[in-house]
Order: C-alpha cells, then structure tokens, then sequence
C-alpha cells in the first residue's frame, strides 16, 4: 500500500511525503503522488512527526473515574485490586481499545505499556493500527518468584507470535515489588532475547530513602549494580534521580521517561531533574502514565505540563525550550522509545500526523509555541501509522461502538 | 427566541431545559419543548453550566506564539510593546474575536478582561455572542496620572452604550503600575458607579517585598487601606497571599482568581494558597490570563492544572475535590465572576454546555472526575449563552474566516 501526502507544510515549506510498505519513502517539495497511490491533500496542513508515549498502563483506561478522587493507595485497595481480581482478556482488550481510540485522535502512535494480559493488549492494538511495546508486570514482593518468571515467559512467548507491531518487552514493576533475584532474571531475559528493560524508577523519595536503607545505594545505582542499566533500559518517572544517577544513567545508555502529570496528581512532591538529566545527556522521553495518576492519554496537553513544571520547579522560564520540548514528545530526544520514528526522513516509519493550521490555535503563531502551549490533541486532523491512515478530519472512526463495548466491560466488573 | 433542550443528563438524571429571554424558565424531567420553539435533541449528553474566565487579555490571542520562548520582560520589550505601539482598533478586534471563537469551542461563555481599546473588545464579544467585563488597563507609573483617568472615562461612556452582554469595570494594572492615587481614584470611580474593580495582586514575590517596602504592609492590606476591597474586587492571581490577607479578602467579599498556567509559565515559583483561602472562605474563580503567560484559553485544561498543581504544592493528593474544582471553573464559587450564572436553575443566565457523552474522555467514569482530569474543552459539542446556540457539532462557524482576518492583523503588525 502507498500512501502519497500532498501540500503539506513542513518547517515553513511546503512539501510531499510518500510511503511505502509502513516506512517513509521520500519526502521533499517535489514527491508527488504517482498513480495508484492513495493520496491525502494536506494544502497547509501542518506535518509533524507521530508522538511517542514513553510509559502507560493503557487498559486501566476502562477505570478511568472510578474513585479518580481517592488517594493512591485507597484507590489501589479499594477500588482497583478487587476488580483486577475479576479481570477477563475482554476487559483488558476493550479498556485498550478505548486508550487508543483516544491515542490516534491525539495523535500518538506508539506507546510503551505495562499490564496484566499482555496478550489482549497487544490485540487490541493491532486493531487499533498503533504500535506497542508491551511487558505484563513482573514482581514478586509476595515471594511468588517462579510463578510470576512462568507467568512471563508465556507472554513473551505468546507475544513473540504477534506481527511487527508489538515488540515485547521485561517490565519488573519496581525495585521495591521486586527482589533483586528477579530484576537480574528479568535484565538477563531481557539480553539474552534483545527486548528492552521497563522499570518504575525513582517515583517517590520513600522508594530512593528505602532503597538506600535496603541497599546502600541509590535506585539507579542498585540497578547499574545488578547490571540491567543499558541501552534497552526505560526507567519511568526518575523524579528523585540525583546527578550522579543521571551520569551513569547516561553512561549506559538508558532512558528517561518524564510522567509530570502523574507525579503532580499523586503529589510526589517533585518532578524529573530535566536540567540536569539534559547537561549529562541522557535520553529522555514523556509518558502519560495510566488512569488513576493521570486520566488522560493527550499527551500535547502533557506535553505543556512537562513544560510548565520545569519552568516552575526550575524558576526559570527559559529551562526548557519549545522545540526541544516538542522532540521529547515525539521521541527524538530517546531513539529507543521511538523505534526509529521521531524523525521525517527516508527509511524512518512512516508515523506522522497532520495537523488543523486554519483552528485558532495554530493559524498565527511559532508551531513549536503554539504546540507546546496553545494546543492540545485537538488539533491533530490526521493520524497516519505505518503508512496507515488511522484518522482522517479529527474524528477516530467507530468510537461510539469502542465506547459502548468498553462500558459493556465496565459495567461487568461493577464499576459503573 | 426560545429554546429547549431535551434529553440531556443532569447530576445522572435525564432532563429538558427550556430557555428565555437569554435565561433558564424550567429545568427538570418534565420540561419538553413547546410550538415554536427552536430545539436541540441531547439525547444522553451531559450537561453542565458553561465556564466563566476571571482573567484575560484576550486580543494578546493575536501575540500567540510570537516569541513565545522569551522571558517575560524581554518578550514585552522586544516583542510586545513595539507591537502595541502600533495598534488599531481592528487589531484588537480580530485578536478578540480569535480568542472568543476559542472560548466558545471550549465552553467558556463569560470572561473578564483587561486591555486596550476595550470598546474594539466589546464589539468582537457582542459579534461572537459571548459576555464579557471589561476594562481598560488604568496605570501611571509613567506620571500620566490625568491623562490614563481621561482615556478611562472615556472608555467607560463608550462602553456603558454596549448591549447588556457587555460590563464595564475599573482595571487598573496593579499596585506597582498605579499610584495609591489612582487606585483610590479607581476605587471611587468604581464605587459611584456600580462597576467591578479588576487589578493583578500578589503575583510574584518581588511585588510583596516592594510593597513592604513601599507602604509597611503586604499587597491585600494596602488595598483594604486605601478602600477599594469590596465585593465588586476581583484580585487576579494572589500567589503570594498570606492567611491574613485571606481573612482580611473574604472579610470584605472580594474575589480570587488563580491563574495556575500563568503563574507556571512564569516560573513565579508558587501557586495560590488554595486550602487557606477556602478555610478563609474566599469566592475564588479561575482565569487563563493572557497570551504569553498562557497560550490557551481552554479552561477545562486549565483546570486541570490548577488541581494538579494545588496537589503538587499541598503534597496532597485529596486537597481539591473534583466536584469542587468544577464549580471554580463554573464561577459557582466566586457569584461576581459569574453574574449569576454557574448553576443551572431557574431566573439563572441560559450559558450551559452540552458534552460529548460517547467520546472515550467522558463515556464511562463519574463525571466531576473526568471533567477535570481525562477532558480538554475537545469535550464540548454545544455552547449556549444567554439562550443563543453559538456552537453546535464541536465547531464554530466561520472559524477560518477569523483566523484568517486575525492573521492580516498579524501580517500588517510584522509579527508572522
């Protein structure tokens, strides 16, 4: 299937972008649809590169407002872990469903996700069109540790046999669920099958003062130590991470993910050190985290809570510039999140939006301004996914059905 | 003109809701259109007062984006004011026409405002069909004292000729920009005639420590000294209000407006003093402020920043109730802000909202909740305001003939 976008404005000028086979296969001012080509006629639509959300539990979507005012771990105890006990692979697969139909309407097209039934979250979001690296979480703070490694060894399994859309990966939940035993079979499992390592990390300041009571060291540290820190780690939230951590992290190649909306609804009491995470170098990413610390999947309105929060806790509004803001959404700033995309080019995936520039939002200003700080997902009128159309006009096809299945689930398990 | 409503979902109810005279006749279960009447079919649609921005500037809409990365003070020097010297009527009203289309796609009906030219203001607002009150900004750090009264007089005659959408108020720019003078002036002015006295307080801290300097005492207890805190006042932001100055607020029934976006933005290094200022029991609002210190006016985003950052600061996940961070958006918390809108009852201003019930933001949690956390204004389908249909469908009419008539201001004024 070939895809030919035409009329498009990239960076001021105006341009064509063809794909082919889900991959961009040229892109400049003079691609121009040959025939047979399915075309988009994109006169002065802003084109941007797909976003990229770096951390998510997206069938927790299906919770969303159930007991949203609770604090975590009441929400956990009272509402969350009695219904995950009645969870079936059609909750999980609609909650899902429900995520990405709000995903390609915001315009992300890849995420990395962490939940129960990995299986059905990978099928939905192969129906969905998007692309996912999925782990099911691993721990074994209730000393289940051969039960839990079994448990992911058939998800690995079973997720290998998906097509080229899901890439599986090792999610121990924290340092804190589970043991050191486990995180160094997950970091070998992880090696050995070449899949990525994805980790909460350095979320509040009692996980890093438990930490250095535990092992006397700090969380990034312990895990540099027990030799999972590299180039296919993702470490999600690195709120407390001090320079150091930041230098060996960077040494070794790992990625940050920032989940600033998640960090300020549970109150953390900080956010990530961007300052100091970009003067050491480290790649670094933005997640939304999933319902209950954060609600929405926007990841643009995100986006300008990453920026805001860094302007404010750095009192400083210059700490973070607008289109470096833009690339950490997009993934560029973290190759790894972004399997490649990120970036327009030949060869790269051919994972792009295109976006309403006659709305009040984007008609007047900078684009990188006005993206990080006048828009949110709303903007985007098209969503492509490998060379897919996803989303055409603003309007995600089938949503009402999504929705009515999804609620069908909800009501289910007793939540609505 | 009568409307009616019918099918729309209150508090879980399914209700009709019949409109006249730019006001709510009946709302209930019972209420079904008459003969005659114009008629919008709800069916299952949430619905909800329309929102009430307590602080604006809203032509700067035109500004968007334009340096935005710059710190204040040089976007003002090198950006702003040259623009503003060679501002015309029209400028001001395209900018404001720009920023009501935005409004009303994501359901604000009424804002306050402070900015030149306020009559260009009041006729864009009249032609969009929103309210507003609105000031010129009244200052005379420059030792314009006669001059600023002078224009302000005749700003107020002009705008005391608009319809009844329209309320003019003294907006002097703040104690640093205003001679105690001039605020008195104000204040008097104001008092004689029923008119809303609108100014910037407590906004960084550099203006409390001037102003302890200045006058012995903090920004509120100034103000109360010279007579102009009243139920008529609306304070914008107030970051840096301390709990006697909180009492001394609620004592004379002034208004609160934080600006959470803003305060952020410009890095001011706090956030209104939320849970002191509801235990003093002040009429807080919520306002957006202008271009530059925020580039949206979608204030349901901002709503939910101003919940995530009262948790943030708090280190208090439960500090903001989600029922109760809605009606400070709705104005139900601040009567002034509103002017009797913000609830949905009979004799109340016919400026309601009506929701998309089957997107996946709103389809299945408790309402409150995901207004505040999982919605952006994308949410909204229908914007009524004093009983006119001014949005139907989550578009505005004619929304690309402003953005283009806004961008030749732009053109002619140099700025993209």
């Amino acid at each position: 299937m070939t895809l030919t976008v035409s009329g498009a404005v990239l960076d001021g000028a105006t341009v064509g972008l063809r794909c082919a086979d889900g991959a961009i296969e040229a892109i400049g001012p003079e691609v121009a649809p040959q025939a047979g080509d399915e075309t988009i006629d994109a006169a002065g639509m802003p084109l941007v590169p797909a976003l990229v959300n770096g951390h998510a539990h997206a069938a927790m979507t299906l919770f969303r407002g159930y007991g949203g005012d609770l604090p975590l771990m009441r929400w956990l105890a009272e509402r969350i872990w009695p219904v995950e006990a009645k969870l079936e692979d059609e909750d999980v697969y609609w909650g899902t469903r429900l995520a990405c139909a709000e995903m390609i309407r915001t315009g992300t097209s890849r995420f990395w996700d962490m939940y129960w039934r990995p299986e059905a979250t990978a099928r939905a979001v192969e129906d969905a069109g998007l692309r996912a690296h999925i782990g099911g979480p691993l721990f074994d703070a209730d000393g289940r540790t051969e039960e839990t490694k079994a448990r992911v060894l058939g998800e690995l399994e079973a997720l290998a046999e998906r097509g080229p859309a899901i890439e599986p990966s090792l999610a121990p939940h924290s340092i804190y669920m589970a043991s050191e035993g486990l995180l160094r079979w997950a970091g070998e499992t992880a090696a050995e099958r070449g899949l990525a390592f994805h980790i909460h990390l350095s979320e509040t300041e009692q996980e890093v003062s438990d930490c250095l009571a535990a092992h006397g060291e700090r969380p990034a540290t312990y895990l540099d130590r027990l030799g999972v820190l590299g180039e296919r780690t993702v470490l999600a939230h690195g709120v407390w991470l001090d320079e150091a951590e930041l230098e060996t992290i960077a040494a070794r190649g790992a990625t940050v993910v920032a989940n600033p909306v998640a960090n300020m609804k549970l109150a953390v009491g900080g956010v990530m050190p961007y300052p100091a995470a970009r003067r050491a170098r480290v790649a670094v990413g933005l997640g939304t985290d999933g319902a209950g610390s954060n609600d929405s999947l926007d990841l643009l309105a995100d986006l300008k809570l990453f920026a805001l929060s860094q302007r404010h806790a750095a009192g400083d509004p210059t700490v973070v510039p607008s289109a470096e803001a833009l690339e950490i959404a997009t993934g560029a700033r973290a190759p790894l999140l972004a399997g490649g995309a990120g970036r327009l080019e030949p060869g790269a995936p051919a994972d792009f939006l295109l976006l309403r520039g006659d709305g009040p939002e984007l008609g007047l200003g900078e684009l990188a301004s006005d993206l990080v700080y006048a828009a949110s997902g709303s903007v985007v009128d098209t969503t492509v996914v490998a060379g897919r159309t996803l989303m055409r006009g603003g309007a995600v096809e089938g949503v009402e059905e999504i929705v009515a299945r999804a609620a069908e689930r909800a009501d289910r398990l007793g939540i609505r």
